[in-house]
């Protein structure tokens, strides 16, 4: 069977092979979590560049560009790091270039695997079903805080690890930390999240309504993979 | 109230800020359980070492000398490292230098800290006691495996951060994650620690003995502190 491993935070990266591997990369508050809600609702393209100023490059160039760093919008670009922004029926067709703190971070670090896959809670069984077809080892990487663990991020490796526990093999100390502590407070998500430094960070800047999103399972169907530059949706089926 | 944080491998630890601190070093399986258990039996002093060298050079210079790399015993050296051999007569008042694949690397990152003490689950109530005492700001770093998280490391700042959660701080994302892993598999500690990679590796060396003995709480009442460059027993009772 192939193998689920889970890295903890992209500052543990180097401890990974990730040549012949597929990645899952998840920033749950909020980057993976806005490009889901974007691509569920049309939108044709993401780039995501690890640089504010790649980020303004391309806004010259003709592009919709959001950036976002510590949880805020930068001046001068087009979008905010809230799935709600993804949500505007003006995205449908356009590709967009963005940038945040930590989840374009991750994906820039992650270019070695054989296909880097968006994953959140909110398309977390269209990822499921995608890496059970390709039966390939899977590294699921989350985004964290600035090099940190953080408890959202980790949930979710330990929820994919949960779907996928009778198909993949499970025997790495963080897929089952991550297993172990999703298990104990699945019931209980949204307090457990409400709990995390993050979200105590980003509660300053009035978003609880974007958090109560981010923990929420399927809304979506939507399927970003990461291809020649740029995340492009597997499933076209839109809502 | 001062804070509890905790660092799931020296990987990360260029996170944190160490300086007018606490620190307290765990490798449950095996460095700092042979350690407390040492103490315990009377040993005078042990002296880490990062190098295997350093270590061969200290034997030459007339100390007992510990020597692991990936779970065995390097030749020439004096002691393995399994608590077992710990509990030796023969040590009792003997200054031992240790060098290990993870813990002795640990406490060599540690040294910005005001005080590096060394926990294990054997003295977990004697350093929760001490921590209580001084009232710091207190970094558990887990010495993982090669840079690696590991589950019975983090399961240990679980349960020392489940015992010190009235008198202390506790929002950190891995500290509150450690927190609800223990709280979840502390009626099965030993199963859990068991399904660990690291557990695995050691089992081909037949230690399963080891490993009981090193997740049972409470033993002993040994603390050892490290100071000017060698470890010492704060606790002068011994077994």
């Amino acid at each position: 069977m192939p193998k689920i491993e889970v890295c903890l935070t992209p500052d543990l990266l180097h401890l990974f092979e990730l040549k012949g591997k597929n990645v899952v990369v998840v920033d749950i508050l909020r980057a993976t979590s806005c490009m889901v809600t974007g691509f569920a609702h049309g939108i044709e393209a993401v780039i995501p560049v690890a640089k504010v100023e790649e980020c303004k490059k391309l806004q010259e160039a003709g592009h919709m560009a959001a950036a976002e760093r510590d949880g805020l919008k930068l001046e001068g670009f087009d979008l905010d790091n809230s799935p709600f922004s993804y949500m505007s029926p003006g995205l449908a067709g356009k590709c967009i270039a963005v940038t945040t703190t930590n989840g374009t971070q991750a994906i820039a670090k992650s270019t070695e695997a054989d296909e880097i896959i968006i994953g959140a809670f909110l398309n977390i069984s269209a990822v499921a079903n995608y890496l059970e077809e390709q039966q390939k080892d899977t590294v699921i990487l989350c985004a964290g805080w600035k090099g940190n663990y953080n408890l959202e991020d980790t949930l979710f490796a330990g929820a994919l690890t949960d779907i996928l526990k009778d198909s993949f093999t499970v025997d790495q100390d963080a897929a089952l930390g991550a297993l172990s502590m999703y298990t104990h407070k699945k019931g209980e998500l949204l307090p457990f999240v409400m709990s995390a430094s993050h979200v105590k960070r980003l509660a300053r800047l009035n978003i609880t309504k974007d958090i109560e999103f981010c923990v929420s399972k399927d809304v979506y169907n939507a399927l970003p993979v990461y291809k020649e530059g740029k995340l492009i949706n597997l499933k076209t089926t839109t809502v």
